[in-house]
């Protein structure tokens, strides 16, 4: 039986609204998962993020693996019981990260050599190692260990990343059968082939044979124009099984969800709201607004008027900026609490036009309010 | 009708129990206010200080009205609006502010002149200005405009100060009898006088023919050794009006607090509990923990086991550790949530001991714990 449920479709557009069953409970799709890379969301307690609305996080394997290690979490069976955070967690293979964070990294047909980019030692991680990570990690939706490459690359270098990461995903489809019952998690496959749709056709094709629970759409937002981003998403999501959980890694702002959203994507990820809390920056359904302004110094309003959050029901935009502007430890988690609420109401309200079948609408009201225009693409 | 009433005394000792009665409610004595220097109590949300057992914090004048400025405050009706916390506030003064942090500060008979340690701006705070500032700060207890003298400091600078003290006090008083119904906060007088023993029996004489609803003891705390603390606290404390709430400032540790209450002290405010678990340090009742000490990193235990705060409940000092290792900002959180907690505990059991008249019989179990003794004085 499939862990994915599709339970709407929008008419006019991709859109649709499921479910996914994991160990740890369901999650309703379209969904947010905010990031909390070494087992903590920043600023943010597990309450917190529930009361966000938070139905699942990501959390980073690379990270963790190097801090504090897997030794330690398996002391509490996993992450849940580490960070005290008892819904579904997806982590990432480390893939990503290596190419992007750790020192001298190295790619060979047989995985990762490379260095700790916290004290410089040395580690090789094997598409199998990648898998029994997560799996020590208790992931709810682990990934397949994947080959990143930068924007721009040529066909040649998208062509061999996509025909490693397709090996490496069979290694890893073999790795998690080999486990059993020690996991009980998701495995996603990776669709790479840079910004080329042959390739990301023939990546999708190849993934979708190792029949996996979901599959996920990497090497985006690595540079590329945003126009380039949406056509990538855009072509490539429709090669991806029908049936299955599609996953957009790494994207992104609330107008990039929306669109997605209406390619066919159910799953997001992004360290947008979290990070840009931390800077001051609020995202409301009129746009950004950035607390620091001295034009909030005496605004009594809340942050976002008649938003439902924590927040929000609290607390005042002087108040707020007061707090950032004396850097207190209060702001980052309030101005957090207002993020991940704002993106996952995003989310919760996407859903119900996909099931309303209003998915058009709520797409032109979303971008009349925020002031914006719909990407060129028409969609 | 006195707003303080004494429900229990310790037959064997000084000490008592109490109930404080302001604007916002009543506060339960012996207790221990947590320090919200700028409107926030570092890391925490109210919601956060009200599960810890905080039943009142101390809120720091001279701050506040550098930033954001009575004007911004009053915008919320003072500072439980702006802050979202609706349990009694304590603001001090500012003169202890003034005298620690403020650059070319100058003191006359009139009052403060100082520069601002934010942008050197400058201004000039009289004991009435330091009155009008905390009733438009809605201050549920404010504190006279006092004198702070550092340590050592001859007979003749502290009996100067406590002249002062004294003069500024008696305008303070007048300047809230004219204030009338614009401030229901009750105004506490503070006896300083240095270690000198003469000084503070005169201090303590001349302000309770002030009549105030409160005294509390300046001066301590400033770089004198430990025993002279005591000795200080210990002779002063009886030359305040015994029907009235005696508040120790800027004092202290654990066993300080212990001590004190046993000389007749009601209530407290210091930095440490918030301060210190920033610094990875957690107090419990075997002595303090430092987080950051690597024996931890496999350690799955509560930080305390046993205690019942949010913290202990749900985290291990393994993930504690991890948090603070990699400067999470959870940490700040997780960790100050135990020590207020452990705290405000502490007074709530040293008050039940009080209630039960076995306060003695605490003091004991409370050292035998910690593997510590009590100071010298044998009190």
């Amino acid at each position: 039986m499939s862990a994915f449920l599709i339970e709407a479709r929008s008419s006019e557009t991709k859109a649709r609204a499921g479910r996914l069953k994991t160990g740890k409970g369901t999650v309703k799709t379209p969904v947010f998962m905010p990031v909390g890379t070494l087992a903590t969301v920043k600023a943010m307690s597990p309450e917190d993020l529930v009361e966000c609305g938070a139905q699942i996080i990501l959390a980073n394997t690379y990270h963790l693996y190097l801090r504090p290690g897997c030794d330690i979490v398996e002391l509490f069976g996993g992450l849940h019981g580490f960070m005290n955070w008892h819904r579904p967690v997806l982590t990432d293979s480390g893939g990503f990260q290596i190419y992007s964070l750790a020192k001298m990294s190295e790619i060979t047909e047989n995985g990762y050599a490379f260095q700790s980019h916290i004290d410089g030692s040395r580690h090789l991680i094997t598409p199998e190692d990648a898998v029994n990570i997560q799996a020590r990690l208790n992931s709810d939706i682990m990934m397949c260990l994947d080959q990143c490459i930068s924007y721009p690359a040529t066909e040649n270098e998208a062509e061999d990343a996509h025909r490693l990461t397709v090996s490496w995903a069979k290694r890893c489809r073999e790795q998690k059968t080999r486990l059993g019952e020690l996991s009980d998690g998701l495995l996603f496959g990776i669709v790479q082939g840079g910004m080329y749709r042959r390739l990301r056709e023939l990546s999708a094709k190849a993934l979708a044979e190792l029949d996996f629970p979901g599959y996920a759409i990497g090497g985006l937002s690595v540079g590329e124009p945003r126009e380039l981003m949406y056509e990538t998403a855009r072509f490539t999501l429709p090669f991806l099984p029908e049936q299955k959980p599609r996953y957009v890694m790494g994207v992104g702002r609330p107008e990039d969800l929306v669109e997605m959203v209406g390619y066919g994507a159910d799953m997001f990820d992004c360290v947008m709201p979290t990070r840009n809390a931390r800077n001051g920056q609020l995202f409301t359904a009129a746009g950004t607004i950035n607390i620091n302004n001295s034009r909030f110094r005496t605004d009594t309003e809340a942050p976002e008027p008649g938003c439902t959050c924590y927040t929000c029901r609290g607390y005042s935009r002087a108040y707020l900026h007061h707090l950032y502007r004396n850097r207190e430890l209060l702001s980052c988690r309030l101005n957090t609490i207002h993020n991940i609420h704002y993106y996952t109401d995003l989310m919760r309200r996407l859903r119900e036009a996909i099931k309303n079948d209003d998915f058009p609408e709520f797409k032109k009201k979303f971008y009349d309010k925020r002031d914006l225009h719909p990407p060129k693409d028409k969609n």
